[in-house]
């Protein structure tokens, strides 16, 4: 069997936890073909990048990517040293000896190509081979970072091009949870989940795999295993279509902490408007993520005043103040009364692919939250997935009383 | 004008002298193309080699030059980013991307070829181009390193294929003095050396310039600039022909007091005895430096004796014990009476063109010794160089002697 394993920075941030796994794979790989992508050792990227802020403010793209990629080099050599030591033939190699041939952005890279041949050659004459995991090279070998979190779409796309029979991804967590063990301790590990799932819990937040990797994983319908390096026998499984998917209507609840809600008072209703507002924040980089347009106050009907309504939108707090004077300006000229702004929320979000079968799901959620006197500031629904904005010191007792509601618990 | 700079890990060793150095660099790429070549931060190498070992107690030298290439790979990013933020264009290149091919022996690889097509563009685009030292990569994209101090190589290289007017190398020392500051106050700065007496100076000149970049400055009769990054004016000028030639017999005087001396006594002289001495200690990878065969003692004549001699070599302390194993196996062979060793020495080496045409200089050397009483047990001369090997209580002491005999003091 070809396996692909992922390891994080924190399963190898000392030697002992690097001979530790080392054992491991030699163990695994007695009976199987392996491939192993590593991460940065524990917190050594963060190091770079503060080593870099102290050169420089604003340091080139290319130049962080030329440094920080050295991260993923160093665990990649000292986990392959061990493997040697324990008397198995192992090789690391980098993005660019690997054959992920990426495009020119650098920091964020997209991998256009992978050019598996050198790998192949050293997995039939035997060897584990063990690469650095989040970079690749443009053809030109200019060094490229795929983005934080980026070893996992490494050990994803490596799996695609070699076909593997698994791919695996160790981390600090034990799998996908029905919500944040910190916050509910009786919540549940799940043992399948669906992409689409996924894709709509890692977006808000769940820092279990990076999101890229589970679209790719979709698109090419490559099953993977997420789990603890600790504990590797407990984890999840995320793939196309689970057994237990009829069994439950609610994956996981989430919550997001990190952001602020915007209000502008009073926008004239009519179109266009809202197209201008986006437009604007949108050239400065700032993500817009729900955003709620209530229907049109109706000014007294004697009045001549025009239709108007109040428009929200909720963004990462640390773009609040860019936001907030980008947004002065718009509201001016479009001659809304003015703007409000609240940093204390948290957004709440329940995920299951059997609301779309199952209608009432909204209504439980909502009820579960009035049984508990919290009140809902926005709502905002998808296919698959219900937020709702309210007040941060309900936040997590709204998380607590959805789990409860739906008997999501162990 | 196209200047090759290098600067050595102590010039880099925190963020405010990297930013001191890109100033300089900036200061002087107003007027002249630079390519500057750097080693890692600081002890960073030291550090990685460190980590090495705790994984395994012999890694595998090809993922020792992975691991340990990062060094300046990270040095070469940061220059860059110092560079960058003083508004000049710079770009930093792994020796890989600098086109620097060598041969295949991992930590200890030799330069086939440089492809300087990458770096030229860049430099004709006004850019600083900033290069990893110490490493190359195989025609494979292996990555290999070139041996401690390998980034003086790498400057030195660069120099001869770039064809450019100066190559300064940058150090923590004030280039190259008439003996050890360390040991002696009054020693004086060179202005020039000789690149033969250089390579004679090993001891005092490879803490200064790698042995290999010298041999390779003159092949090619590049002159090197050695100096300190703290005070860049003083320094050494290393060339063919020096202008204060003519002017003094001896150029510096050296100490090691790394070496033992081993004696096998009464050893069968007739031919073939030494080359089957030190094929059998060659082939353990042990380095003989000095060996001293004395004239035969004459048995008494009415004796059947066969003539025999006392044969004595010198090696670095680290081998003594593996050296006394082996030796003890072929003493016994060849019918030698016992072998004896001395820990307890120091070799001093005066050197200097000078004692080519000026005969007598063995001689007030000798003199200086004899003077403070200092026995000497064994000689060895070669065209520029006399070492004497003292007891180590002596060594130091002789230095001084013969340094103030040559009148070479400030």
């Amino acid at each position: 069997m070809l396996i692909i394993q992922k390891y994080g920075g924190s399963s190898l941030k000392t030697s002992q936890r690097i001979k530790a796994i080392a054992k491991r794979i030699v163990n695994l790989g007695k009976k199987n073909s392996l491939v192993i992508v590593v991460s940065a050792l524990g917190d050594t990227t963060d190091e770079l990048l503060n080593l870099a802020s102290q050169v420089s403010s604003k340091p080139p793209q290319r130049e962080l990517d030329m440094l920080i990629s050295t991260g993923e080099q160093i665990s990649s050599s000292l986990l392959t040293m061990a493997i040697c030591s324990l008397k198995r033939k192992a090789i690391s190699f980098t993005g660019l000896q690997s054959g992920i041939i990426t495009d020119t952005s650098h920091t964020e890279a997209r991998i256009l190509n992978i050019n598996p041949e050198r790998i192949k050659k050293f997995l039939k004459d035997s060897s584990i081979v063990v690469v650095a995991g989040f970079q690749g090279a443009t053809t030109e070998s200019e060094i490229t970072t795929l983005g934080r979190g980026g070893s996992d779409l490494t050990a994803v796309a490596l799996a695609v091009v070699l076909k593997a029979d698994k791919c695996e991804i160790y981390t600090d967590v034990e799998g996908v949870f029905t919500a944040d063990p910190k916050i509910l301790p009786t919540a549940k590990r799940l043992k399948e989940i669906n992409y689409e799932e996924m894709l709509e819990l890692s977006s808000l937040g769940s820092e279990v795999l990076q999101l890229r990797s589970v679209e790719m994983a979709k698109k090419n319908n490559i099953p993977i295993y997420v789990g603890s390096s600790f504990n590797p026998k407990k984890g999840t499984l995320i793939l196309g279509r689970t057994k237990e998917m009829e069994e439950h209507l609610i994956t996981g609840i989430t919550i997001d902490e990190g952001e602020a809600k915007v209000t502008i008072l009073d926008v004239p209703d009519k179109p266009g408007i809202a197209a201008r507002i986006f437009e604007h924040i949108g050239k400065k980089d700032i993500n817009v993520d729900m955003i709620i347009q209530n229907i049109s106050h109706q000014p007294s009907a004697i009045s001549h005043q025009k239709p108007q309504t109040d428009l929200s939108f909720t963004i990462q707090k640390g773009d609040l103040e860019q936001t907030l004077e980008e947004i002065k300006k718009v509201a001016d000229k479009i001659g809304a009364r003015g703007v409000d702004c609240d940093e204390n929320i948290a957004k709440v979000s329940v995920v299951g692919v059997g609301m779309r079968s199952h209608p009432g799901v909204a209504a439980k959620v909502f009820s579960a939250l009035a049984e508990q006197k919290i009140n809902i500031e926005m709502i905002s629904t998808s296919e698959i997935k219900i937020s709702c904005v309210v007040n941060k010191k309900d936040g997590r007792k709204a998380v607590r009383a959805i789990h409860k509601k739906f008997k999501l618990g162990k």
